[in-house]
């Protein structure tokens, strides 16, 4: 029998890149722009959902209504927040050292991110990602994070069995993603997520963040 | 035999006013112009906690110490960051209520955060608090948080025995000062940490945010 190749799916945001609060802030900005007031913590407990659910969880919270065009305002406001706060983003500690490393013994990796190849694509770049690495986007799949979309196309785009994937996120919607994908959850803490958070989301695992998973690489069973 | 009357001791940033995350990105603009490189979330994980444990916790995370000089080059830093960013902040959903409520009751309640007077102030008079409520700041006494002081403190200005009071905050820091005063913590999530965390530092009861505290009163065991 051949032995099964391990693939890594990583989430972007919060897991390879310190973005995350800058996303929230530039949120907060964008909501504050439209006149829907939403405390900070409950947009970062948001962060990385899809922008469908974002607008039902707004509706709920707020009983704003969120139609298509208010979406677009808020998508476009965000971008151009965030644009103005990505001078502070950076990888997180040990990312650039982990992907090298998965790359170094040929274990196949890939990323899979709800955000958009426009707003995603400045983040990669930090990161110095390989052409041949597989970057599932939002523009890609029907539907981001909680779905499995984003995680299926890229166990597919690296043909690998999803079942053979460990899915890499610092968020809730990245291990129910996991979960529905039928893929191995692991989390970090580097998005701002309290461990037992993660942990309840189902997480096999939870780690400080990239650096920290280097240093624990056997117990996700790479050898 | 007199019926106990029981008192409310606050924590501020997180817990009445929607600030933690500004805070958060604010010590990172102070890290990052002395050329400290932390990530976000090990920042947000710290905010609250007294000065002098954040320079021992710096030095054992980044191997940099933190000399006096230092210290006072970030908290200036900070400041500075902080009141750029100032005029986002808002009262959490339900704040100027709950404190309203307890007054009116007669339930005698109090402010103690580990920030200075300074920074302290301009956040305070968004919540219009009256003269003769007390507010306990850094300035004020020995130690900050997670030790007792601020919150002996001000159940001392109350004329409340401790063991009749409920702190009430968003951190771990808060939580754990509250059981070294031997006060009944309460929690927030107001501040962006997880449930469970809160739980496991010891706190009775989580809620969202003040509002939701204000929907819930009796479970504290306000007649």
């Amino acid at each position: 029998m051949e032995p099964r190749t391990q693939g890594f799916l990583f989430d972007l945001d919060g897991t390879l890149v310190d973005s995350v609060y800058q996303h929230v802030l530039a949120w907060q900005d964008a909501l504050d722009a439209t006149g829907i007031e939403l405390s900070v913590w409950r947009i970062h407990r948001k962060v990385g959902m899809s922008g469908g659910l974002f607008a039902n969880a707004l509706l709920r919270e707020t009983g704003r209504e969120v139609s298509p065009e208010l979406a677009a305002e808020l998508r476009r406001r965000h971008a151009e927040a965030y644009a103005a706060r990505a001078d502070r983003v950076r990888p997180l500690p040990g990312a650039r050292e982990l992907l090298a490393h998965l790359t170094s013994v040929g274990a196949p990796w890939a990323i899979a991110t709800s955000g958009y190849r426009e707003s995603a694509g400045p983040t990669i770049e930090l990161l110095s990602v390989a052409p041949d690495v597989p970057v599932i986007t939002r523009d890609l799949v029907e539907r981001a994070k909680p779905d499995p979309d984003l995680f299926l196309a890229a166990a597919e785009k690296l043909g690998i069995d999803i079942g053979d994937c460990s899915v890499i996120g610092d968020s809730v919607w990245d291990l129910l993603a996991a979960r529905r994908a039928r893929a191995l959850g692991v989390g970090v803490l580097s998005g701002g997520y309290g461990r037992e958070e993660l942990e309840r989301a189902g997480a096999y695992r939870v780690y400080e963040d990239p650096a920290d998973i280097l240093q624990h690489l056997d117990e996700l069973g790479l050898r």
